[in-house]
């Protein structure tokens, strides 16, 4: 075994279609560097790093690791964990350093949203405060599209492909049942307190009167009476009400419309039932017969959707930071830099994590049409590039084919550690 | 113009992936053929024919028949009517032949579910007892895949596709976040009374171990105890539990779990909803954090996820319906005869229509394992040919191009009809 170091990567919050693209580009890229030996991937996130569950990725194949090109989902196992506040309980962060001198890892790769690039800065801050040498790059994904300092996140591009083709697709069927069964339709699509995801919903509307008719955005306050007159002539002029509704929808006290009890580690509301709470207020003031769809993880996991434009972003950014940390780049996020619009380019860059963690990116005014019930030409030339281009993964016996992981743990080398 | 006879089809119940993929097989068979001068399409269904609103796909241009044939939806609307029966308002069927005669139609075609295979028995029957000089062939269409007497349903095909490939991207998702966060998915299922689209979601699990661990049935009692037992013994041993429940699941009494309040023209309740009763029930009685999916539509109309072997059979049934016509063939369903099981094989074969109507097939025995909790190998050699093969629809700017039609009717001879 040569001088070069071992490199930590792993996969944060919640998944997305190409989480695993990023990992295969950290992946295949370091294995063609000599400064890295091998690629440590935390077993769920930085709990895996705290438990010392480092799965060996030298024991998978190069065909299993191209395979998680195509893979959705957190292959290595995801969490939702928030490290300890800088300055209390150092222990944790002691423990950390402690798993990673034992195994010689020096270049730290976290992938995930906002929460997770404040776990990176944390790590960055404390392993100076503590004096160990460790490299930390946060490596940018979110469906939410709510990261700051960066265009767009991968994962986003990917999941907007897919509730605009699912939107377009129902609407068709809705329109054709309209006259004697379902008039309206309402779609629930995830990205909490931002709208990106409902605004991508838009991108389906490529000629007037084409659905969706009505974007519920999170950014604009529900007025009950405004809407249900906009159901009404939406319904008496295209016969049928095609509408994508953001989880996070809020009243004009700012108060979320809907909520569970669940809260997770972050302190973020479980969302999810607002389309069915706005179908019933249609249906008891209106009379339409409606339908409702939630598709949930399938928007998050339908990589069988993925956009072209996404998987090489979140390609490009595993490869990006393997090269970074090489290069001895230290407490960044990697971004999306757009460079031109038509045609779209891109690159990545660099954004300092102190910048970025905890902050979270709404739609400016300007996407977001002047009635505020759907998005405008800018959102439209912000966001078609980013679901640009397919790129399917391979089928077998008229299913996706999945990467299959032998996820082997190295032997531990320290005590437990209780997390 | 010469002696040849126009020729009526149309649309009827819930829309699929690839209804319109028979009609293009339907309109660009007949355009072929000189015993054919015209096809009208019923504007929504049967009521295009009462109401004397035609459709005149002449005016549609042969790129724009082309592009139905991956078009999800009914492209020329649909409905769900039911005729009166045999006996009992006889002006109603004086009405449809009128309009039959004043437009020279003496061939009908009727695309659809077991209601809609009753209309076309009805029609058949009528035209016989008021003398008017009719073929009537029904043609099959339902992704329930409950009609009798055919191996399976154009439509079905495709949405079991969808169902299968969504909940095993689902489930990775679930998978890498079950150790902070949700260990428990249910995906909501349609498909009535029959479990067949439930257990298509079964064609996902491809090895010992993978999603769903469980499908709940309508076919089998819901037993909460042994339930809760079964997801409690799967969250152990896998760390997460992956559940396709179907909308239709029934009590020990053969009472549906849920149902909303609303009820169609023919008497069918409106499901939807178990999904999130379930789920309430495992986090009561269990603690653990689920989410749930509603797919509704989607499921139905999800074309980009087409089943080659379903599109090619939709296609098919459209062009052997205008052959069966010429060949003066009355009064049946079109039906997909399976020759031959391994390699899969499949024909057009013909069913008596009076033999079809207001049945519903149900899963058989054998096809569902003997916990009651999956599909055996016997189902899973039944349902994997209906999902084999990729066919893509074109894509333009990110999304799938769809068929925009005229749809322009020709002018009535007729004095208003009030339906």
């Amino acid at each position: 075994m040569n001088n070069s170091k071992n490199l930590f990567y792993a996969q944060s919050g919640g998944a997305t279609a190409v989480i695993n693209t990023t990992a295969c580009g950290v992946i295949e890229t370091a294995r063609q560097k000599e400064e890295i030996n091998n690629v440590f991937v935390g077993h769920d996130g930085i709990i895996g790093a705290l438990a010392e569950e480092l799965i060996d990725t030298s024991l998978e194949s190069a065909e299993t690791i191209r395979q998680l090109y195509h893979t959705p989902g957190s292959a290595f196992g995801s969490c939702r964990y928030k490290l300890p506040p800088i300055g209390q309980n150092d222990e944790v962060y002691q423990r950390l350093f402690s798993v990673f001198e034992a195994h010689d890892i020096h270049y730290f790769l976290y992938n995930g949203g906002g929460d997770s690039q404040d776990t990176t800065n944390k790590v960055s801050i404390m392993s100076k405060k503590l004096g160990y040498p460790l490299k930390c790059i946060g490596l940018p994904k979110t469906i939410d599209n709510d990261l700051m300092h960066t265009d767009n996140c991968p994962g986003f591009g990917s999941a907007a492909k897919y509730i605009a083709t699912s939107i377009k697709e129902a609407a068709l069927d809705v329109a054709g049942m309209a006259r004697t069964s379902t008039k309206v339709f309402l779609m629930e699509i995830m990205g909490r307190n931002a709208g990106w995801l409902a605004a991508a919903a838009g991108l389906a509307a490529e000629q007037d009167g084409d659905a969706p008719h009505i974007i519920l955005f999170p950014e604009i306050a529900f007025n009950e009476k405004r809407f249900l007159q906009r159901v009404k002539e939406v319904v008496q002029t295209h016969g049928a009400c095609t509408i994508a509704i953001s989880e996070g929808l809020r009243d004009e006290h700012g108060d979320l419309l809907i909520k569970s009890s669940s809260i997770d580690a972050f302190g973020h509301v479980q969302l999810g039932g607002i389309a069915s709470k706005v179908a019933a207020l249609i249906k008891h003031n209106l009379g339409y017969k409606y339908h409702w769809a939630l598709p949930d993880y399938l928007q998050r996991a339908g990589r069988h959707l993925g956009s072209k434009a996404d998987v090489e972003q979140a390609y490009a950014i595993g490869q990006a930071a393997v090269e970074a940390v090489i290069a001895e780049k230290d407490n960044i996020m990697l971004a999306i830099e757009r460079t031109s619009n038509s045609p779209y380019q891109w690159q990545v860059g660099e954004v300092c994590l102190n910048d970025i963690a905890n902050h979270e990116k709404f739609m400016p005014k300007e996407f977001i049409s002047e009635d505020g019930y759907h998005i405008t030409e800018a959102c439209r030339d912000y966001m078609s590039p980013l679901i640009a281009g397919e790129c399917i993964p391979p089928f077998k016996n008229g299913l996706p084919v999945y990467a299959r992981l032998k996820k082997q743990t190295i032997p531990p080398k320290l005590s437990p550690f209780e997390i």
